[in-house]
């Protein structure tokens, strides 16, 4: 399989961390890509229109995006313990994925906003809207998701660390931990995980 | 169940047409919501931190967003036939659903950029860039997916549905049949089930 693939993208590190846990990590050949919202990478658009990271060229040639759809199908393939789980563990562990998904979503845009659109075109209501949602939703991963996140590994376990590894990696100086002392201490030991020591941006 | 909604999301009538499509749609009760990227709804917040819509309480209380998540629940419920495929057809349709939603993301950044920001912060390259995505994401609807949208019914073909309602709703200039004609003449016929009929936006 091939896997348009950057080091930064909190998207693609998600599917490296799931294709690490389950085993699959050396049967994926790594492309790499550079594309951003105003510079595509040409080399992506026949497998995705969108010009977005990851994309999965399958063994069977099937071209397969964005990261959910990735992650669903990494998980049929054979491998160590599935993360997406069957019945009513299944709604909680998509919850988990969009949430965090939707805090990455928020993290990118303020990064557009903060470090590729001209200064002079900034506007602070838009980055004040997105810094609300991410910070919202940490204080929801705080005040619910703890016991969700000590529980067995699924997708959405691996999503939320993921986008507080980018948060640590683009936002360093948000200060995420100080009002969220549990999220912290469950982060630190996730983090090393051999599937996110291998998958660390930088 | 109660579904937070707005009647010009795009992602909330994909819900509402799978609803449809199954005959669920007398059991969800829609609570009518008003959020923007800056300045959300706070009844949306204890649901979903992200104050996304659309998002879903369940008969049990449980909460679970996003769009794609609430379709794959809608989708396990006794009704009509199911609209995400198990085995092989499982990947055309996410990702069919992945691209329209993609699609569907750009739409909503160029709207965002050009009736939500202020004029003087416009930056057009940003628009272009989500432009190029719409317009490369309906070329290769046209030259590669049309076998798909005129076979069964699955969640990537309501979602090109929903995606194509939106761009006719918001950008009615874009005159995107122009070079497509054969999603254009598929389109025509899909927008008169009933299922979007009724979820019409505006």
């Amino acid at each position: 399989m091939q896997l348009f693939f950057a080091a930064a993208s909190p998207y693609v590190r998600k599917v490296l961390v799931l294709a690490h846990e389950r085993g699959l990590a050396d049967s994926i050949t790594l492309v790499p890509a550079a594309t951003s919202p105003v510079k595509r990478d040409e080399a992506i658009v026949p497998h995705n229109p969108l010009g977005k990271i990851p994309a999965l060229v399958t063994d069977d040639g099937m071209a397969l995006f964005d990261s959910r759809v990735i992650c669903e199908y990494l998980d049929t393939l054979p491998g160590g313990p599935t993360l997406i789980p069957a019945g009513e563990a299944r709604w909680p562990a998509l919850t988990l994925q969009a949430l965090a998904d939707g805090l990455l979503d928020a993290a990118l845009l303020a990064r557009y906003e903060t470090f590729l659109r001209p200064e002079p075109l900034r506007w602070p209501d838009w980055l004040d809207g997105q810094l609300l949602k991410i910070n919202t939703a940490l204080d929801q991963l705080e005040a619910r998701w703890m016991p969700h996140l000590g529980g067995p590994l699924d997708i959405g376990v691996v999503a939320t660390a993921c986008a507080l590894g980018y948060l640590d990696f683009r936002f360093a100086d948000m200060g995420w931990r100080a009002s969220r002392p549990a999220l912290a201490g469950w982060y630190a030991a996730f983090a090393e995980r051999p599937s996110m020591r291998a998958t660390a941006p930088g």
